[in-house]
């Protein structure tokens, strides 16, 4: 019976099997026409494929026969309704089109693979209705657990899916009066050293571009930009304070507002990627030249930023560590390991768009 | 009977939970519970929920109630092996970090939603043997179709997966040697739109940064430039043709062997964004200043590349487009609609990277 594939095997043999080329079982070959090559009932052919000993050793080594020439695989869904199994883990995303959320998924998938699961991704769309669909979707799927940036204050299937014990594991963003264990980065450290490196500068008023305050990561951002305004003795002037829905149009609109100011800020900090980019159109189109004319420090390390005229200065999360460990953290809900909730640190990248001088390095 | 679900409302269901926020139905809650509840046995309850007419007005009436009130609903894999369908459509891109493929999944994502299916993604991180693992995730959790980047030249999975007869689309990317309908963009008229403006723009020497000649836009945007130099009569060097893989670093390193050449070209076109980022950063890095020093064109209208400093000019497709109109190809195919390959247009966005000027608009 040795041959006989075990589910916990599956996702093994699909990467020896994609290593060494093996196409893909025709899917079409079922049981019926396995016993029909065997010579045996279907019912015999069942008990030999379950590993029943109450079969013949004829019969063993005629099914056996039967399954390798025709290239027999037992469906997978109809096992994993018998077993517990099916070897993959669902990953909602905030946004794919966000390159911060591509890389959580890249790091997520690869640290999957290396597990022996997949990965199926499903995108948000920062929208709790698509949320809600796609998680039902996995469910209806069978997946072994769920990794999720969740969207929202927590209402709909994720309430559901906490009820229903589903292996679940939030990235980067958590979601209040949730007990599920969660992979995100230091917000508030970030937060202080963008804003520690904006005064070291020389900066007095800085413009916050904020996320939305119905996201954890762009409430926790908020908070500390304001402790570290107060920290630095920096002007507290609510004016300078914006909050976009981490889309680039909003963090143009942002900008707009922020340099329409009477006294506007020598320095914009954006709360994500996204945000950034839409201020460096508004900036563009106002005629200022981040750099020399205004300072900007954006949150999320994209590979792009520093290829940027001029490259941009960035409070770096490492995103595919966060979506491996998360991984690894499902994975250890999965398979009964104790789990433990990570918070990982961010780091300043100092480049040309908020010092005006090509980078030390 | 009108109120237990059939396996074709099931992703309509989803989103008429997900919008009034009803929770997942516990889906521990077995037709065991259900007859339970009901007072009728096993066998009752499973012919009331199969529609059998061999069922009393009475034990209808019990199970209904009881199914409403557990909030029972039929495990959808065991009716997809019943069924035909599972509602779901695998997606297969090359990249989920390059913006163009985020782009196409997003376009995919919301036409299936429109149309009751949900998209489950994954990554092949240009990568034959990852794009094999999936393919085969794919097939396990029977999706009813697949819409695929393929990646490679037709080996391993994909061919099983034509053999299989499993409901397939290609998208942006052939592969030689497969009847599968595609929806691809007119690559040789993108090209032709870029070579003739930077040749209106007065350059006769282009440094052309192309793809991996093992992907079909790789091939076809090689040989367009080749045909577009010669036909507006411009430089034919050898030396102004290199490739890269469609990543960023490989963009870098063509940019860099361009620029070293003893008559280094006065224009870039770059197969796609990720390369042209690379090539930005090379330019950077030798001091030269895009727009001013040196023309690029990029291929992908990436969103942000017109927040850039200066914006990109691009050869656009409309990814989203390209995802959508995969998508319902590939519904037609499960849906048993005659098919039709598409090749969509492509247009030139003109911006300051290869006028020097501002955009007119």
């Amino acid at each position: 019976m040795e041959s006989i594939p075990r589910q916990q095997d599956t996702a093994r043999q699909w990467m020896r099997a994609s290593r060494t080329e093996r196409p893909v079982v025709d899917s079409t070959v079922t049981i019926k026409d396995v016993a029909e090559h065997a010579g045996v009932s279907v019912g015999t052919a069942s008990r030999v494929l379950s590993g029943n000993p109450a079969t013949s050793a004829t019969a063993r080594e005629r099914v056996q026969a039967a399954v390798t020439e025709l290239g027999y695989r037992p469906d997978a869904r109809a096992r994993a309704l018998r077993s517990a199994r099916s070897h993959a883990v669902g990953l909602l995303v905030s946004d794919v089109r966000n390159p911060f959320f591509a890389d959580i998924a890249h790091g997520a998938e690869q640290a999957a693979l290396g597990a022996s699961y997949v990965t199926l991704l499903a995108n948000a769309n920062e929208d709790t209705a698509q949320q809600d669909i796609y998680l039902e979707a996995f469910l209806t799927q069978r997946v072994d657990g769920i990794v999720i940036a969740p969207q929202g204050e927590g209402g709909g299937n994720l309430r559901a899916l906490e009820r229903a014990r589903t292996p679940l594991v939030f990235v980067d963003r958590t979601v209040d009066g949730f007990d599920v264990p969660s992979v995100t980065a230091d917000n508030a450290q970030g937060v202080e050293l963008a804003v520690a490196h904006l005064a070291a500068e020389g900066h007095t008023r800085i413009g916050y571009i904020g996320g939305p305050s119905s996201v954890s990561t762009g409430r926790a951002r908020h908070d500390a930009f304001l402790a570290a305004v107060a920290r630095h003795g920096l002007d507290e002037d609510p004016d300078l304070i914006t909050a976009g829905d981490f889309r680039s149009a909003s963090g143009g609109a942002a900008a707009a507002a922020l340099l329409g100011h009477r006294r506007p800020p020598t320095a914009l900090l954006a709360a994500d990627s996204l945000m950034a980019v839409g201020a460096l159109g508004e900036v563009r189109r106002q005629g200022r030249r981040i750099g020399a004319d205004l300072a900007l420090v954006a949150f999320d390390d994209i590979d792009w930023f520093g290829e940027l005229d001029p490259p941009l200065t960035v409070v770096a999360h490492d995103a595919r560590e966060l979506g491996a460990r998360a991984v690894r953290l499902v994975l250890d809900i999965i398979e009964g390991r104790p789990v433990e909730s990570a918070v990982l640190p961010m780091r300043l990248v100092v480049r040309e768009s908020s010092t005006g001088r090509p980078a030390a390095d």
